[in-house]
């Protein structure tokens, strides 16, 4: 039984720093790093880059709208050209700077309100695929499990990965609740590693109604931006290893 | 006796059209495509591309400072490390959607002020020529023939190719004419051809003050911005292949 | 009988030009002016502001998503609060630029998206509204006839104006055709001025599928990113007036 | 004797929080206030308004250069005619927002490498003074003392205000030491609060090599990004008006 940590970092702009990406690379396996478009830019990338590579953490790109005010979090009604476009163009980026450094891309993660279509929306699914392919086609796309998204990578001959998240809510549809809804982020320890625990061992969780879920996930996102992030990823891979779960990037043997 | 004909191009951004890439692309021989910072989008890049190698034309990158509103024309005073990062982060950019195009980057020219402050200041040059080696050592490196870019750029292993501008006037010092002072912009067909003859035969032009410069060029830019642009680079390339100058790009054999 | 004529001008930016500005000025109104977020930039709009005034048009801001890649053409999932807080800053940010000139800001008409999402969605209209009414009750907001946002600035306390489109094919439900459908921009300007005489004098308009929608209207729009649009400003203009229509900005007496 | 205590604030962005405005309401009595260019957004910017108004904290405009990656803190060399725009236009929106608010503007604060280049700069500083004074005759401007910019507010007819920093380290020749430089930025709350008692009381303060230096000062800036700003903050008024200082904005009597 084995999972992947992940998480979303290199999300700092220039004098502003979010996150907490230095503490949470000691306990992840995979990083998902801001492209420049919702978040991110050129030495935040580059220093990320570095820091993932010491800490031997799989470096993946994470595109996002082209929406830095928004953070990436806003709808955009962009055509399916538009997203493979700056899909390829934001990946084509964080694998040359990585080459660069001397690391190869791992993965790639779409970002936010891009994410959350792309669960959805086949076609937005489909061109976001496409621009990950078009860059390299061993690339592994993360997505919802039985999302459109990932549907779409396995269409394009990519390898996918199923996300789970332990410390946000889930809708019965197995969608994540919002953020503006109360109680959609899950902030006590013990309850995001007892339900990290349940996804990978019995695939299972419940939603926001009680509905029970059957989610079969390879990696589990925690969230950099929530207060006490880099010691709930370390009890969370504390905990899950406890459990008997080996916590790997997913390229790894 | 050889010359490159290269032309800044895919400056385009959104709705806002700017240049005359098509027309021009039937007489180049090398493209520096625009990056995003100072100019270009997602869409536009690769648009751009995929024009470039249908025409056989050789593809560049044309990393600007991040400054749209100013079209990279204005110095900034970044620091060598911001410049070294946002160029390493450009050129990936251009060079892994060429890459998903199915072509191989040739070349790198910073755009505007980014180019021109390099050719005096050493420190620039050399985070430029840093960033552009970090990507791939036989890149080539195009700056103003002399200048403190092309050294940095032979000091961090790349090639070089020493640039001359057949449509503007020189200062005595061998540095372009700001575009503000009025003659600046030479747009007689008759004289640019003329000039640019000279320049590749006889390795001299006159600067605004009469003073003969001694300048080895591999390659002359022609301007996309001004009007006439596509008919200009038509007759620049007939005019060099009349008097027995191969017209070819600067990789090719 | 009267009706204002008005056009979207000032979305140059930096060193992108687009529009018609200086043509369409001798035949418009009232114009409405882009406010930097979707197009424009503060030189651009200074510059406008001034032209305008010199042709004694009537001065509106015109704000925008902030999405300048897109020209403020894409749905964007903002907040009401955002919808708000951004109209209130981009209107403030022209009528200080015009009060700088000497000229009272006449109206305020939303931009591409904004505008069209804000013909439905009531929450959106009644924030577009209330950012307009922090600033002056006595602006004039410029909208679709029959439209959430027209309803919206009534509840406002604002003076509406309804919005025709000679150029632009209509949808039976009396929303405009979208961009992409062949056939929603009318470029012969025979039909177009036709078309703007029937709205006027009869109030009615046939939509792409021969529905006859009954439209009062208090102004008509030109668009100045067709080719050709300052003649057909001036021959909509002159055909107004030959049928007896007086076209005065809506503020004027 | 008295002195007006000001910060720079709202200055955040979106997603990204920076500073400790809260805080420092409490103890500051003129708030320069981020206008979106290289910090600040606009919901940020009505927020902000909204909580100097409830501090009964002086409202100031702080506009900044286009460059939100680099906090406007980088040199950009703009004509006198770009900066004079957008000067404007970040005014006009400031003191829209403000009048919408029901507050009145007080004063103008250039930011960072604005503010530093038009201390010597007197083309740089006039356009800078020309775009205040368009708006309202009545602002006051801020600038170091004996500076060109406060020299062009007074040309302009504005009033000027000296600003003094208690927690920056000075040149010899009154301008003040870079951030890059070590002991640059003084941390210890004991030395602020002398330093700040003696420009005051004493219009004296030591250069980094001892000079002795004369400046007559009006406001004395407390910057927010240093790791507990609000309780020097709240000491450094607290040790002034022990000292028999009334700490008071500008502009009251």
């Amino acid at each position: 039984m084995r999972v992947d940590l992940n998480a979303d970092v290199g999300e700092s702009f220039g004098a502003y720093a979010i996150g907490a990406d230095v503490a949470l690379m000691r306990s992840i396996t995979s990083a998902s790093i801001a492209a420049g478009f919702h978040g991110g830019d050129p030495s935040v990338l580059r220093e990320t880059i570095r820091m993932a590579r010491q800490c031997g953490v799989a470096i993946g790109a994470h595109p996002g709208f082209p929406d830095l005010v928004g953070f990436g979090r806003r709808e955009m009604r962009v055509t399916p050209r538009e997203a493979e476009d700056f899909v390829l163009y934001q990946v084509a980026a964080v694998a040359g700077v990585a080459a660069a450094e001397g690391a190869r891309l791992h993965h790639v993660k779409p970002h936010g309100a891009l994410y959350n279509m792309a669960a959805h929306d086949s076609a937005l699914a489909a061109a976001i695929a496409k621009g990950v392919a078009a860059i390299d086609r061993s690339l592994i796309l993360y997505g919802l499990p039985n999302s459109e998204l990932l549907k779409a990578g396995r269409d394009a001959g990519l390898k996918v990965a199923a996300e789970g998240f332990a410390d946000r809510a889930y809708e019965p549809n197995g969608s994540l609740a919002v953020r503006s809804r109360p109680g959609s982020v899950i902030n006590d320890p013990e309850s995001v590693v007892a339900r990290a625990i349940c996804l990978v061992k019995d695939h299972s969780m419940f939603a926001v109604d009680g509905t029970a879920l059957i989610l079969h996930i390879d990696t589990i996102c925690v969230h950099g931006d929530t207060p006490g992030a880099d010691e709930l990823a370390a009890r969370l891979r504390a905990g899950l290893e406890s459990a008997g779960v080996a916590v790997r990037a997913i390229s790894e043997p």
